[in-house]
């Protein structure tokens, strides 16, 4: 048979990708660094890597900077300089280190960035990309949650293109393609529910950080992991979700689905809904981000729905997982809450894994400094980004002081 | 909070819909035309109706006339024209009848055309709706599946789109989107696998009409519910997906998922999947294609995983249904056979509900005839319409001559 249809005509993407895209990779030695890594050594002829950067691991990150023939290795830890430049040595790689050194490694010449820095540090390198006007992959939260309003002012000013690469927005982005805003009826995002998924609330209280640090689905960095246990991680989700897509906080669901392959479900008005899928592996949503506009291919298991069976979903549980609940609220009270409630997390994380609270404080600090931040201030919008780094830095201080309170 | 990132400018339709829709309806009588008219008169200042075509329903066809003020109306049978004439006396409704009438109907200044007459008898009108430049929402199997090469050519030739209206075509085109066909790996339509998924062949020697009859998740017309039980329904989709969509057959597949709420699955080479999702409604693929480009509002119930709680999907058994298999044949041969096929099922199903044959014989009958014919010629593919009738009436004949080899 024939030629089908010249399908779609009206909506085929205007860009043409380059012929050889140039790009920066901030925080190239975790997860979503190497991983993106992977995906450019399998056609390493339509990529030239210019920046990339490590917080403090010299050692990946010189042999990723002599692999891939890297034009800029920015080492974040300025102590650890001298290391990076002795490991480059005889290459053609520059070399900087410390704050300047990351944020010239953001401003570096790029069409593409990922932005894959952890935590509060990723924000100026990443914003630097977007004042370049570069296409930006995003891994980094703190962008999103506690910098939302700042961040896609900028991302508007500069007229670019910011392509989520958590696995649910990554979906979310794909499900809603070319559909306008006016189309968009809800967003759901979906949670494995964690390993702690069928533990009644006095068990959550015993649990271990060795135990929360099983999830079940995905194999990620562990502040990552414990989020999921708790849920928090899908809260914070919620509010990225509403600063990358044109909806309003009541458009925004979640939905318990323990198996992890559907990633999003996007309702549109005429209650068709699209979901994107897929076996649970990072490279997949990279791959949509690096290839954008066009999908190049990503070494993934294809998804085999025969072999899967079946695909479970039930309602969240908001009173065993209270992060979810608090981070609606956030959602809603906007301005300085979802930053005072992201930086507690951190604290109270951190101090879960040192063993000093139990898993259920973590969630019960977040709360309690939020709470003592609201009657301290008004908690408006952070306009700028020493705005937010004074929000996060006050929190910070607020829940070490909380933190004697949810000892063990 | 504040407004969200101007999301996806790059791919944002171009189109705009005009203030008022003028439609055509050619079948406005059957489920999917009805189902048209209930959307229509949800918004009715939004359209406005041009010609509408029956069979041989005039009270209905009538009354949709006078309902919607039809600028012309249509009945297949000539016999019927009087009694029309009479019906829409006193309206400003224009009328015509026979197979030059149905035609008029379908050259009806329009901006959109709901094709939606059943059987061999909707290609000429169709076509013409196609040769007039309209926005076609095709509903009628044998444009694609008996002449899918000359009705892609006049798609092409008229620079038209072409929106299908099954729901699991509607579900691959929304899935697809802006994607380049370049970027698909993969399509799969579900099957829900009809009333018959756990019978033994044995067990389904013995079934009656009125057992075929019940779908268990469709509320469809008598012919396409039979084509549901054999699964030949699938196949023939099968078909019309290979016309509709930039793939090579071996590019489509089926799976089995007993609750039809999951339409299709895209694969794209990243090994992302998009699926398209929605209650079993045909209303809400009817306003995907009367909406398009935007999307328009349906009163479809909403999708409510937490209520369906899990979705199951297996692999087809081509062994108990036979048609599938056969189908597959039939794509991968192409030429005639898919109008071969499609003629010689319409001729076994009739023969079934009427009780002259068993169900199993259906698939048999049509793959006997399909042997017939290529011993008689190469059934090269049909290059005018001429062609095409000429192999459907020989197909039937061969059929019929076949019949009583089946005979209970």
């Amino acid at each position: 048979m024939e030629a089908s249809q010249d399908f779609a005509r009206a909506e085929q993407p205007r860009l043409e990708a380059p012929a050889l895209k140039r790009i920066n990779i901030l925080g190239v030695t975790g997860t979503i660094g190497q991983n993106t890594l992977d995906l450019i050594a399998r056609d390493p002829d339509a990529y030239q890597l210019g920046a990339i950067t490590a917080h403090r691991n010299v050692a990946d990150l010189a042999s990723a900077a002599r692999q891939f023939k890297a034009e800029l290795a920015v080492i974040a830890d300025p102590s650890l300089y001298k290391e990076l430049k002795a490991a480059l040595a005889g290459s053609a790689t520059q070399v900087a280190a410390g704050p300047s050194g990351m944020v010239e490694a953001g401003a570096h010449p790029a069409e593409w960035t990922m932005g894959a820095i952890v935590g509060i540090a990723g924000l100026k390198p990443t914003l630097a990309a977007v004042q370049q006007g570069h296409c930006v992959a995003l891994a980094n939260k703190e962008c999103l949650v506690s910098a939302g309003e700042v961040f896609m002012q900028q991302v508007a000013a500069h007229d670019t293109v910011l392509l989520p690469v958590d696995s649910e927005h990554a979906a979310v982005f794909q499900a809603i393609g070319a559909n306008p805003s006016s189309a968009i009826e809800k967003i759901t995002l979906t949670a494995s529910g964690g390993p702690f998924r069928r533990l009644s609330k006095d068990e959550m209280k015993e649990v271990t950080p060795r135990q929360a640090l099983q999830h079940p689905n995905w194999s990620m960095g562990r502040k990552i992991t414990i989020d999921s246990a708790t849920m928090m991680n899908k809260g914070l989700e919620l509010i990225e979700a509403y600063h990358l897509f044109p909806v309003e906080p009541e458009q925004l669901d979640v939905i318990i689905h323990p198996q992890s392959i559907v990633h999003c479900l996007v309702e549109f008005t005429d209650r068709s809904v699209l979901a994107q899928m897929s076996s649970p592996d990072m490279r997949t949503p990279i791959a949509f981000a690096l290839g954008w506009p066009q999908r190049i291919e990503a070494p993934t298991k294809p998804l085999d729905l025969i072999e899967l069976a079946r695909l479970d979903f039930e309602a969240p549980d908001l009173d065993r997982f209270p992060a979810l609940r608090l981070a609606r609220e956030v959602l809603k009270l906007g301005g300085g809450a979802p930053a005072v409630m992201n930086a507690a997390n951190e604290i109270a994380v951190a101090a879960f894994l040192a063993g000093e609270i139990g898993f259920l404080a973590i969630t019960a600090l977040c709360e309690q400094t939020l709470e003592a931040m609201m009657q301290l201030s008004a908690l408006p919008a952070p306009q700028t980004l020493d705005d937010v780094f004074r929000i996060d830095q006050a929190a910070r201080r607020l829940a070490r002081e909380e933190l004697p309170r949810f000892a063990i």
